[in-house]
């Protein structure tokens, strides 16, 4: 068998910033296309293989191509069972594992398609899944999907939304040595961040998953000169909610939360949003990966691409070999044996009768 | 007599926005230079008109050219008897009145120094005073001084002081969707903010003037990406305090101040400071002109130049036609009746044998 760790620092050296992912793609291509059984269609650098074998049940693998860029970690280094460098969580493991399952399994128990897609790390309007979405939407068709984010091999069901919020306050500007003339704006963020740093969060259980909501600033600015009462400050604010609750309901919670704090002139705008997707294990397909492979079952936190195979309707659940702790982090790795025992898992779904 | 508000007028149409003075300067100098018994010297785009006559006083009367940038406001428009224009307030109408004076008083009652400098809206080190004090330092010497800053035709003694420190918050980064694997510093800024907003500053009275301190968050920044807890956040205090306190002293005290809301990773650095100037009216020449006058005396709660004066030993203070609470507004003015009434109380103190 190929070793999956070699395979993984392969990938990682062959460099894939988002926007910049058409080596990497051109690399997947040349790999796929000689192998037997596999129908292979480029679109930009997205590559979709598919077996067309006529089985009962389709099942989509996908994964990014793209990292965020690198921290000193763009060359893969491989010490003892781990792989270090850029996107060795996130998701080049996961990569590896997909690609030695379409090379070893020419006649899988259940159709294939697999989706290597470009675009994730970056704005939604650039998504690769997204462009095949609008333009091929027949590569899409399937009956269930696993996404090979890093889950540390486990199974992560669903994921939660993500809701970007920007807080402007409005005062009036007056000079630093007569500031009762003004209101300082920067000043009336400071009841906003107590209710923001004293956010507790729910933690619903779904389908069995707990998920966590939490609420945090991210970004803030403010001010006009050295010697100015500020007019007007701005805080950014990232929730996020669980699956339970649509955008709206979430909106509507922030707003209620942060209403106190905010002064007539304040506004509260929608910066983006994107639904989370509750866990979907009932398909028959992802309920065998889960007690085929006995793999622990938790909730998502982060947004992924399972939702938007949510708004598609094909039930989805995330599985790949990497930490998600450690992406998007300059010493970012990944580890043998999670590489192998997520390979093994999926390996025996797809070569099960369902 | 010379129209006042018409040659305050003629002054806001000769731009002079800091660093672009030269225009005003030559104006000022061709003015001066006919005058008989001035000696006048220029110095870069600063001006120096003085009397030899001999008195046994040397009162020094000071204006900056310069003006804040335009807001809409560049031309001057006379309406009844209100000035509107850039500068109109600070400082056009008071170097108008010092302009008349040294046309029409030849003989004054004490020697004049009449100073006309650049850079005083801008940094320190651009500062026409500083320049003149290094290079020409003969030509500052004098008994008191008067500085024709805005002060509503009022007497603003000495100067609060003016400290800007920078606090620097930090934590360390986490994906949004685990916050409680980071710290934050944005969040951390709340009760820092909260210390700021509620603080009460000291209104010491120092020779019958009481002075107000002033604590004001001026400017605020943090964010390191849409998704990530950040990790360091900075939040920029112009703190004014009452001349009885030394730079040191006010530094102490915001420090003190701010310890309980700072954690051991936070950092609070000096950004720029400058000495306040206590009231220094006790000079004969200082003391004639509130007492000749009959004008009201208060504390000088900005900064100006009068801390200059008083570290080159020079009792100075602050009067002048315009309104400071219109300075460097768009709506900036001055009135023909304390443009009058200023030009009144100034001729009548160099006129009257000290």
């Amino acid at each position: 068998m190929t070793d999956l760790l070699a395979l993984t620092a392969e990938l990682v050296d062959i460099a894939s910033v988002s926007h910049h992912e058409q080596v990497l793609a051109d690399h997947l291509e040349s790999f796929l296309r000689p192998v037997a059984g596999l129908e292979v269609v480029r679109h930009g650098d997205n590559v979709v293989a598919r077996t067309r074998l006529g089985r009962r049940f389709r099942l989509i693998l996908a994964g990014h191509l793209d990292t965020v860029p690198a921290d000193g970690n763009a060359r893969a280094r491989v010490v003892g069972d781990t792989v270090h460098g850029l996107g060795a969580s996130d998701m080049k493991s996961g990569l590896a594992v997909f690609l030695e399952l379409a090379r070893a399994e020419a006649e899988p128990a259940v159709d294939l398609t697999y989706l290597f897609y470009a675009g994730e790390e970056v704005e939604s309007r650039h998504n690769g899944l997204g462009h095949l979405a609008r333009d091929h939407p027949e590569l899409l068709v399937a009956d269930a999907a696993i996404l090979g984010e890093p889950t540390n091999g486990a199974i992560e069901a669903g994921c939660q939304g993500t809701l970007r919020l920007a807080v402007t306050t409005r005062g009036r500007r007056a000079h630093t040595a007569r500031p009762w003339m003004g209101d300082n704006a920067v000043h009336r963020l400071g009841p906003l961040l107590s209710l923001v740093s004293g956010y507790v969060g729910r933690r619903p259980a779904l389908s069995g998953c707990e998920f966590a909501e939490a609420l945090q600033a991210v970004a803030v600015e403010g001010g006009v000169a050295a010697n100015v009462v500020p007019d007007e400050a701005r805080l950014t604010l990232n929730h996020r909610f669980a699956p339970d609750r649509t955008p709206e309901e979430a909106e509507g919670h922030l707003r209620h939360l942060l209403a106190p704090a905010l002064g007539p002139h304040d506004t509260v705008e929608v910066v983006d949003v994107a639904p989370g997707a509750p866990p979907a294990l009932d398909h028959p397909l992802l309920a065998a990966l889960v007690e085929g492979a006995g793999l622990e079952v938790r909730a998502k936190l982060g947004w992924t691409d399972v939702a938007r195979f949510a708004t598609l309707g094909i039930p989805a659940c995330n599985l790949g070999p990497g930490d998600p702790t450690l992406a998007h982090r300059a010493d970012e790795r990944a580890e043998r044996a999670l590489i192998e025992s997520t390979f093994a898992a999926l390996r025996r779904l797809i070569t099960t009768e369902p």
